[in-house]
């Protein structure tokens, strides 16, 4: 039987994005590893993401169904919301809660890497809004999102 | 508008323990602060779990239908699960996968705090095994659990 702690940095990284163009390229300064999967974990997403000087976690969002949980680990963040620019520094927290129209998202302005633990659940049915651009995002059957314009249309 | 980022440390902590006489005193050198109720979720919680020296975050269980995760934030912390026992350092983590029936505690063997981000999810019809002692807890309809010896006669 193997001991189930394990440290995060051995876990592979990834910028993979499934956003379409051109948004894709926004979110490739950010890199996640899943812990939550390492671990075999369903119910609930669990990233360590590092966002690069000058990239973003995601483009401003929210979820009509899936909660939301942040806490910052290392390097000062800023969180962007309806409220305005918020610095978070390491030790801070936010939660998003679903179905709360105030998208988010978080970007380094410094010289370093940022560390968030990020964490999101897998409620099925889940749509994400993005308020600054024309996109939309909805969950399929299999929990992956198929992304459109606001009107529907393809990319 | 309310800025969404927040300290934890403001958030006030507790240390009740719904656990039935002779187990809850062995629960009460930890102190949580329910950071996800505090943001306003609902699908998940996530607590700072802030464990005295001598003190347990919990007795070892495992749960049917939730998933756990822990990020251990400071302080040396030993893990105890059917593998044995494990030191997890600062930056370590470990994940509970729902229905695998290997118990798992942390506790604190040190002579400071040791702080740890729990997060769990709220799957209902969640029930509790404890393999060290002769409890079990069962998730109610109001999300609350019902504790009660393996036998189901109550305490």
């Amino acid at each position: 039987m193997e001991p189930k702690g394990f440290d995060p940095l051995g876990v592979p990284e990834s910028n993979a994005s499934t956003y379409p163009e051109p948004y894709r390229p926004l979110n490739q300064r950010r890199w996640n590893r899943r812990l939550g999967n390492h671990a075999g974990l369903t119910n609930f997403g669990v990233n360590l993401t590092r966002i690069a000087p000058g990239g973003q976690s995601s483009c401003r969002h929210w979820h009509t169904r899936q909660d939301e949980f942040v806490y910052v680990l290392s390097g000062d963040v800023v969180l962007e919301t309806d409220a305005g620019e918020q610095v978070l520094r390491p030790g801070m927290c936010a939660g998003f809660p679903a179905g709360s129209p105030d998208g988010h998202r978080f970007v380094n302005r410094g010289s370093g890497d940022v560390l968030l633990l990020v964490v999101g659940d897998r409620t099925a049915g889940d749509e994400v809004d993005y308020p600054d651009i024309d996109m939309r995002g909805r969950m399929g059957p299999d929990g992956r999102y198929q992304f459109t314009r606001k009107d529907g249309s393809p990319f």
